[in-house]
């Protein structure tokens, strides 16, 4: 009725262990304890990464890795290695395998204090903290947990196996797809900010759309996503979406994406899949940015952005770009001497 | 005493009973549905518009719009349209009869689970959503509507008819005018962010002024809107609020202005009417923006602003020059190339 | 039960009594009233200051302060102030005196809509607002109030006289000192950003680390700071962190930093004593920004700053690089025309 204390604090596992659950074949030190993952260059001791292509091979020089997944033609002399099929796929389990159990504490079963409209339709094992509310109409699939303090409005679906963290929004009619997570403070279905001008007055339009979350879509703390004025706000399955976040009415975030903390994406705007906006980016509303665009932090994007694009500034411009002329700029005092010494030897010149 | 659905969820009209309802002379497609509004140059087939100033006529050809307002002397061949004295008043009456309902679900009664002090004064008509505390002293007029899971704390006012959505923050002794919307997540009353350096150490600032905040704002999700140090912040009448918008304590923001996402305003500036500040703009703290000064997206502003003046970038210039000096700069590696060439040839000169 | 008002709303003193408290030696208007506090240079007629420094003593010819604490060998002529023997300290004083009571209304004694778990630990004097839940295995200590509707997480430690406002979520196993006060919507501990590339997806870090806040930390509303991976996020002693800040994954900041509006602070970032970072300020990942650096507002810092570093622009510059390149840029079409006019002249040159 209140809450348990899930068995699965301990989070180290074995380098032997990894190779029996990936069913692979170890060399080296088989006590390695492993307590994290990582990549091939940012690994440490402790953790745990993968060789995924052959042509990174090199890279297996310099990590620092405690366990290396590698295909298995590949060898790492001097360390500990363990060689399976397919090294990402391994990864993966090993991943699952302990984070199996989700966090460590969790809410079980309703919370006597939790507010659930008779209208409201819950699967059977759905966990409700304390004073959540739950409007008529809303649906909650199988293994869904959400903490206390929650809202969820009317006739607003959550997929399977989702994990809604204390004090988030879900306003009326937004749709969650299966195994997304929303962290604390989060407000999904808040007006867009629309208005039309009249007599002087800035006069509400009615923003009666809604949002639509995919599957496997993760939101961080504190980010605000508005519904649409008409149709609906799309985050994309897969995408990622950090802290402070601001996506407004009509957006349609594509798949796989990268949203980091504190960007703002206005009305309309439309991004591909794979994109990664870094952290602060303000993007203008309307625009398209294609798949694979990159735009780096604290740029702002005013124009439409073409697939795989690197772009970086405000206004941003291609990386390339704006990188020979920041360092241009740099060197203006240099250049300000330099036209100031020219033009005193034409004067000279001129005088001869 | 939970909640009620409203029967308001249509909100199609046709052009004839658009015609009817504000007494207009109706040409075209009497049965065409519309769903929205918008300006006559952004409007949609499936949209009103109307046009306030006959000076605009030619924009009647490119418009897209289903149904367009005009005034009695206008016509527009080939388009569905409305003769009306004031099309303008016409498109507000249009507006206000489709959001007379206001949102679709909203509480209604009192939750018995909302904490009510004795101590305040509730109109009889108030709604309050479940686990919603409300201090003593708090004052709330009639039609009113709280949802679920917000807070209002001690001798705050709320005028008529606003509208709070789940989560809201309206901390001690904050004022609200009348028709105010608040979005969820928001913070009113926070303390400002005041220290004085004592002994290498920030001492605190008592922050015991209050805010208020005039008719007809509405203020996005996850806003924080400090309270003054003394006296009060201001949000003035009919000024709209975007999501993850940061107001220091004392700032005075006046009538009609547009306050875009993210955007940050430092203590004590003060904004006239009608401004506008586009997404993630930073304004330094002390400083006078006039009346209808247009701030574009995220530029920062460290100097005070004139009425009516536009400016851009970080720091902020008048628009024109900012512009230009963009420009510039994206021909820098031109300019630089035309410098050493200038120089070889003066030194070609020099040796002759 | 439910919530008092305490009596301190008064928060004038005059003269006379604050001579009285800090033992000082009152020239000038007894009956004065002060109701603030500020720096020499800001202070106005109804504000008490302070000279700590001797070598300040020009400043007192223009300061507007009502009341002015100088050392015993100081006068100002004309003005009303009070000898004492340290005036930082005398200062200190009467602000603590003004402060005792905290903020004029807060909750006393537990509510009974508050949620408990059995296993929480809670010294006797604790205050917990209505609807609050506190679950299993925190611990609060004496002093500590918790205004409605907040939320502490399994093993989360507060240490005396924390002040937390309403809506505050405090996840799990995060630790606060003593006199730790955090605004509402503010969300300590939400998950670190960090995924890992399989497959053409983001597999999430597993986030298991937590966040330790140190006494004397004030955090304003609608902030983020993420659990660590493993290990800590850190907020050193006495460090002020503003509204709608954004703290990622193993942030270490260290004592008496000033952390304005909207920064972002990005992973593993080390930020030393004595830093302040301006309001929309960004901070790239895995940098260290040595004590008593200042990044002026807006800018993006991408690379490590060194200690006494001051920076400005994105990407930040020293201040003096900045604001020279800034000056240059302001007269780029001077240069143009000066270049163009050179060529003239060269071209000129060169036909004779």
């Amino acid at each position: 009725m209140t809450v348990t204390r899930s068995n699965s604090s301990v989070t180290r596992i074995s380098a032997a262990d990894i190779a029996q659950l990936v069913k692979g074949e170890l060399t080296g030190d088989g006590g390695l304890l492993i307590s994290g993952f990582s990549g091939i260059k940012e690994a440490k001791k402790n953790e745990l990464t993968f060789l995924g292509n052959p042509k990174y091979e090199p890279l297996l020089l310099d990590t620092q890795a405690g366990v290396i997944l590698v295909p298995r033609q590949i060898t790492c002399p001097g360390k500990t290695f363990i060689k399976v099929d397919n090294p990402s796929l391994a990864f993966t389990q090993v991943v699952n395998h302990l984070l199996k159990d989700g966090p460590e504490y969790k809410p079980c079963g309703i919370h006597p204090t939790a507010v659930i409209s008779p209208g409201a339709k819950l699967a059977r094992d759905v966990a409700v903290g304390a004073h959540t509310v739950i409007e008529d109409g809303a649906t909650i699939a199988e293994g869904c947990v959400l903490y206390a303090n929650c809202y969820v409005g009317h006739e607003t679906r959550l997929g399977k196996d989702c994990l809604i963290y204390p004090q988030v929004v879900l306003r009326e009619k937004v749709s969650l797809g299966d195994r997304v997570i929303i962290h604390s403070g989060t407000v999904i279905g808040s007006d867009g900010y629309g208005y039309v001008p009249v007599d002087g007055k800035h006069m509400k339009i009615p923003q009666v759309g809604t949002v639509l979350i995919e599957d496997d879509v993760e939101i961080g703390a504190n980010v605000a996503v508005d519904r649409a004025r008409f149709d609906k706000t799309i985050i994309g399955e897969g995408t990622k979406i950090d802290n402070l976040v601001h996506i407004a009415h009509n957006v349609t975030i594509g798949k796989h994406c990268l949203i980091v903390g504190q960007v703002g994406i206005s009305g309309s705007t439309r991004i591909g899949n794979y994109v990664i906006l870094a952290g602060q980016v303000g993007v203008v509303g309307h625009l398209e940015i294609g798949d694979g665009a990159v735009v780096m932090a604290q740029s702002g994007v005013s124009r439409s952005i073409k697939a795989g694009e690197q772009v970086f500034g405000s206004p941003a411009h291609p990386v390339k770009d704006a990188l020979r002329n920041n360092a241009h700029i740099q060197r203006l005092d240099k250049y300000v001497e330099m036209i100031k010494d020219l033009k005193k030897r034409i004067e000279e010149l001129e005088r001869k």
